[in-house]
């Protein structure tokens, strides 16, 4: 037997006190555990050095905003002159639009009315461009252009080699064509994730699917413009292979997502150098025991992400100790000796080994510089994977 | 430059269209994808079938939360026959105490004001037991107990051998002691969570760690008895370990979460059958290739999890096709070849390696019985891992 006791306005609490005044330093007790910090300083400067990059190499720059899901970021990624976002979700699309970003593309397959009809407004503002590769998929795109009066760009996707999505490049000009033809539709270019540098060896293999990533888009490129459809819009790039690209090879944009950020999943793709991590997850010892550190940050929180040679994740200035075991609210560190000082209390910082997933998991992120929470950070489009 | 758009009330998509009207055949567009589907006379099964073991056994059975984390299903749960729930945050507490379970045994070490603060209401009602293994954990529940000027229960946690929490059985009584001396604090038994049986090698290896586990309680409680604190509570018991349990054995009380839905980490642990999963994830295959289909369901809504036989998944009557990768919205399926009749726009369910982690990522489940939609079910306690 139970009684519904709850009020209406019963509203999930957040890990900075909501009456906590800021600058606030970061061990204060008001900043409860696990949390997310993020280094402001080093956002900026990744930022800025992702748009230099971009600039540098002839190419517009338009993050996708899967990795941080914040309007917050987003402006100032926009402000440092990102062209635009790119998305993977319609959910994504709707939070980012609402806030006034004119240039969205929604680089994911859209199916089925439910997403389609959350997105005519965004098509009504001429302020979308969408992702298909196959005519199934850009049927619908038809349909919402027909249904909406107005026409939409589409990228047609192809595969550079992850196996993914995407079509060949010698069968996208037949596509193309296709799509392009569907009423209210117009192929505007091509687009491509080459995430296969993920599962390259070693630095040469990550270069050698950059040059794969860059001859797939030549090659289609070629077979889109032999059928007749112009290609203004050559979309590749990620975080990992976008130091490896140029306009020289016909590139004219890059998408790179987890840059703003990084994390220990690019570190060890060699995409950012160890000061440019500019998150951490704030988190407590909650259990002692020989040899034995437990935290209150298990897989709910840092999730079950790993790399080979940092685990399930990483201490600030404690290499040596290690997660032995995750469960979903404990993370239970295997203590080298010289992390024997932990006592029940204290409190680490972890860092990321896919940073992308954590800020799926966060309402809300705290911005700091120097060692003082300076911003609330709302993650706008947390679990927003409709 | 960026305008502020974001109406009011703007809100997050549900899978299931606000205006659907149920019951709802599980194909209808109206239900969107990735979504999850919980099979409710399946769950009524699992409910009724543990709830009949532990009363053969002589225990009494508190369902652990954090598997649905939802009002719902804990009703469902304490209906039958449930004497209360466990719960792994003070945020899932909350939720569950605010639907009026007043019962409540916060089976975590629980550090820090911020959470004991949330936690003073609970306990003014004297409807939390709550759970320590240090004396510096104890402290912060003696200082709530004085504030609130209501008695708190405590368990010890004993570590019967997953090193993961908890004191050594031969410890237990000395901290016993030093809890139930704290003012405000009595010690009314202790409590152990036996998770090394996901690391056991096989169904006897499960079984000696619940022997291991039975054994360490019966030491604990010696020692603790010894100290001349009296054991009213000895709790323990997984959904893996509990068909172990009896009260022959001095298991007053088991604590399975898992039971409720199942997942193929359960099934391959022996815990349950394949017809006792309850759960599946409905997702749209979005892209197809040579011998690939690719799900609009990837690692921000199935997770990373895995095992060794199951992989990220398995999908439901499709045993040959299995997850050869997973990005964030991506799930990349390498086809049999008795599957290569699924086209773009088909769906197929997903059956969880770990569904405790997929209740964590979901507002909303779908409730179906014979293949319609026909409860929607709101996951109250959704990412409260504060």
């Amino acid at each position: 037997m139970t009684i519904n006791l709850r009020p209406p306005h019963f509203r999930d609490p957040m890990a900075l006190d909501p009456s906590a005044e800021l600058p606030l330093p970061i061990d204060s007790e008001l900043l409860d555990t696990p949390s997310i910090l993020v280094d402001l300083d080093q956002v900026e400067r990744n930022i800025a050095s992702m748009a230099s990059l971009a600039k540098r190499r002839g190419m517009t720059l338009r993050p996708h905003a899967k990795s941080h899901k914040s309007t917050f970021i987003a402006d100032l990624q926009l402000d440092a002159g990102a062209t635009g976002l790119c998305l993977a979700t319609a959910g994504e699309a709707e939070v980012m639009w609402r806030h006034g970003v004119a240039d969205l593309l929604l680089a994911y397959p859209v199916l089925g009315r439910a997403k389609l009809d959350r997105l005519a407004p965004i098509v009504e503002a001429g302020s979308l461009t969408m992702v298909a590769d196959s005519v199934e998929v850009a049927s619908g795109y038809s349909d919402l252009a027909c249904r909406t009066g107005r026409e939409i760009a589409v990228l047609i996707e192809i595969d550079s080699g992850m196996r993914r999505a995407g079509v060949p490049p010698e069968q996208a000009g037949a596509v193309a064509v296709e799509v392009d033809r569907l009423p209210g539709l117009r192929v505007r270019g091509i687009l491509t994730h080459a995430g296969h540098s993920h599962a390259a060896l070693d630095q040469r293999g990550i270069e050698e699917v950059a040059r794969d990533e860059v001859r797939a888009m030549q090659q289609a490129r070629e077979t889109v413009e032999r059928a007749g459809v112009t290609v203004e819009v050559v979309s590749a790039g990620s975080t990992i292979t976008t130091p490896y690209l140029s306009s020289d090879d016909g590139i004219t944009e890059v998408r790179p997502g987890t840059y703003v950020y990084n994390d220990l999943r690019t570190l060890s793709r060699y995409a950012c150098t160890p000061d440019q991590l500019a998150v951490t997850m704030l988190a407590t010892v909650v259990s002692r025991g020989p040899a034995r550190a437990t935290l209150n940050a298990g897989s709910k929180s840092i999730t079950t992400a790993s790399t080979v040679q940092h685990g399930h994740g990483h201490l600030v200035n404690r290499p040596r100790s290690g997660f032995a075991l995750l469960s979903e609210e404990h993370g239970v560190l295997e203590l080298a000796t010289e992390d024997d000082d932990l006592r029940v209390g204290d409190r680490v910082q972890i860092l990321p080994i896919h940073v992308c997933v954590w800020m799926d998991l966060q309402p809300e992120v705290y911005g700091t510089r120097g060692g003082q929470v300076v911003q609330r950070i709302r993650v706008d489009a947390m679990r927003r994977s409709l």
